[in-house]
């Protein structure tokens, strides 16, 4: 029987092609060290577990296709600490980030429209945008300029008829890149003069080091009506499993739009919301540790991997990925080295190999993304077992 | 700005449009007997809301982009009684019933694909039709025939290079009607024919009354390859808000192209799947017990607006919605009228005027889906404000 073209020619990215090894590994006893997912080990906020243990309904029910009318008020005194006036009505609740792009995409874009992106960029907006059949068109941006936003007349290039956005994220996954006050006001500029969106994905606005101050797009209202946010609760309060995200902007015309996809799937999840609309009672503290075990965290493995012979690394300023840059030929081949013929003192690494966050081919060949959500000995570790395994798969191939 | 014309374009449904009238009735104090949605008022099972109080995790954390596996396995045993053979990884765990319909658009067709699909049908399957640009083909059931599955002749001549799969929902939203096995037969030997799909969504299973046995189609193991499952636990388990639903197949092919869309979107929500995997360990009885009281529901209401001088209902064998047919010029405008210039005793009655649920323009105009989901004694209240407003309905129109 014949299937959808579109799903089948999708090619299976190196991170899903490396879990047959990473399992294998686990199987054979090795301990492997995950750095290629952003899954946090750090605890959920206490008051988003009690709410789940106290949830009192006698059914689970329906609730509002836009989300609970409590939970969005809470977002609402939430974004107010960053300076962001938001009304409850122009916020809509989603099944995770991920259904708030797939929304975006769909409500904004027909069939062959472009959306322009710096890339490298997280792996898994192509497939939104091959699902709502957007060809993502990339800017690339640089590990030697720190991934800074590309120029604007490079961005300015890439605009054709069919250009509907720009999409962010900031602070950045895959590269740390924290977006300035003056870059954003500048891509709003381009937009405004274009007439198209900026929509800017800002799931890891807390992390932000080294004292550096977050800038929401939400705090420039005179650009209000070109902009989208993009938001979750996955990151910020570790609870990536509950799936609720959120599409923030004051254009009334792409809410009401996007509310036609939103009554379609009926509802975000109920008990999830409930946790989520707790976890934003959670005092301040908790973030602030959670963001300072982080910032340690980052010093540590950016350290650490810094002072392997020939590891290029960006120092990220936000979110909890850098990009690195591998002294070898292929860093998939190289993950595959580490997961099925290395280990040191039975630990190995696992990490992913950076092409697939790149529209252009060839570009991040000797890349991979690193996550350190992970505690300090195990990221103590893994430094170790990359530079073992470095000397070993360079040896191998005859890197000199 | 510009945005996207698929969605723009979208007309808002009549249940949509009738919802500020139902609000402003509200406001005005006049209880609003909500037949227009398919929310129970029956418990959740205590097992599932039980271990959502016991919820033991330190962090909500991704899971499996295909479901737990345990909750895959639980439902395997749950298939078993109906005597369908299935492994869990035969099963793909969704966001809801509604992900699982999207996932299999997308699967299955390119744009412009078609799938066929007898009307009325679930009006939501237009929305994920649409997203993923696929074309439904009717084919009319009608009213007078109980909505049996139209003769095979008449879906053979909806065949055409383009369709992909037929698609059905057995027991029936909206008619209530139970595909019998010599209808899913003689469709199975239709789509081997022709080389299709055939789609079964079958979230009613359980509610099928006056001691029909439920056929599903995960019992031709002979057809096993072209056919499709979706489930759910909304309606079974009264748990519509938890979102948990599935794809089954047989087809390794369609499961693992669907699994490039689940990989994207990351896992379906964790403590709602802990919920599901509890309420599948419910006895026996609760489900019976629900069946029954579903049944005690339909034979009220069916038999109390039979009787309603006009009125024609098919008498439905399953799920828990019929259609009935108004002696009135159009349901859409008889329900305003219901909600915004009607009460008896201070209440009054939403319904979901029928339209919507055919793609052939003016069919059921003067048709209402009635889903029968509340308690006998509104119910009861129910019939007698349908009776008393159409009363009032057909002399304000002058209708004889």
């Amino acid at each position: 029987m014949q299937m959808s073209k579109r799903i089948s020619s999708f090619q299976a990215s190196p991170i899903r092609r490396l879990v047959p090894y990473s399992r294998e590994a686990e199987r054979k006893g090795i301990h492997v060290i995950h750095l290629n997912i952003g899954q946090p080990d750090i605890k959920t906020p206490a008051e988003a577990l009690d709410a789940v243990h106290s949830y009192n309904e006698p059914y689970i029910a329906y609730g509002l296709s836009e989300g609970e009318v409590s939970l969005r008020q809470g977002l609402c005194a939430y974004y107010k600490k960053y300076n962001c006036d938001i009304s409850p009505d122009e916020i809509m609740i989603t099944t995770g980030g991920s259904e708030a792009l797939q929304f975006v995409f769909m409500t904004l874009c027909d069939p062959y429209d472009e959306v322009i992106i710096p890339e490298p960029f997280y792996t898994n907006v192509s497939t939104f945008a091959a699902t709502a059949m957007v060809n993502l068109v990339p800017v690339t941006s640089q590990i030697d300029d720190a991934f800074v936003l590309p120029s604007i007349s490079e961005f300015e290039s890439r605009i054709s008829k069919k250009t509907m956005a720009i999409l962010l994220c900031s602070p950045n996954n895959p590269t740390g890149h924290v977006y300035t006050r003056d870059e954003l006001k500048d891509l709003l500029e381009l937009c405004r003069r274009h007439d198209i969106f900026l929509i800017v994905d800002e799931v890891y606005r807390e992390f932000c080091y080294d004292g550096q101050e977050f800038t929401s797009v939400l705090t420039f209202p005179e650009y209000g009506e070109r902009i989208i946010c993009i938001d979750s609760f996955s990151k910020r309060y570790s609870m990536c499993g509950a799936r609720i995200g959120a599409i923030v902007s004051h254009n009334k015309d792409v809410l009401s739009s996007a509310m036609k996809l939103a009554q379609a799937r009926l509802c975000p999840p109920a008990i999830e919301q409930v946790a989520a609309c707790a976890a934003l009672t959670a005092p301040d503290e908790y973030i602030k540790a959670v963001r300072e075990e982080y910032e340690r965290r980052r010093n540590l493995l950016v350290s650490g991997i810094q002072e392997i012979p020939g590891c290029k690394v960006s120092r990220p300023k936000g979110a909890f990925y850098f990009v690195v840059d591998f002294p070898i030929d292929d860093a998939e081949k190289f993950s595959v080295f580490m997961l099925r013929d290395f280990s040191y003192e039975g630990n190995t690494v696992m990490f992913a190999p950076a092409e697939d966050f790149y529209v252009t081919k060839h570009l991040g060949k000797t890349q991979a993304r690193i996550a350190y959500v992970l505690n300090e000995e195990e990221l103590r570790l893994a430094v170790k077992c990359l530079e073992e395994g470095l000397k070993a798969y360079r040896k191998k191939c005859c890197i000199q």
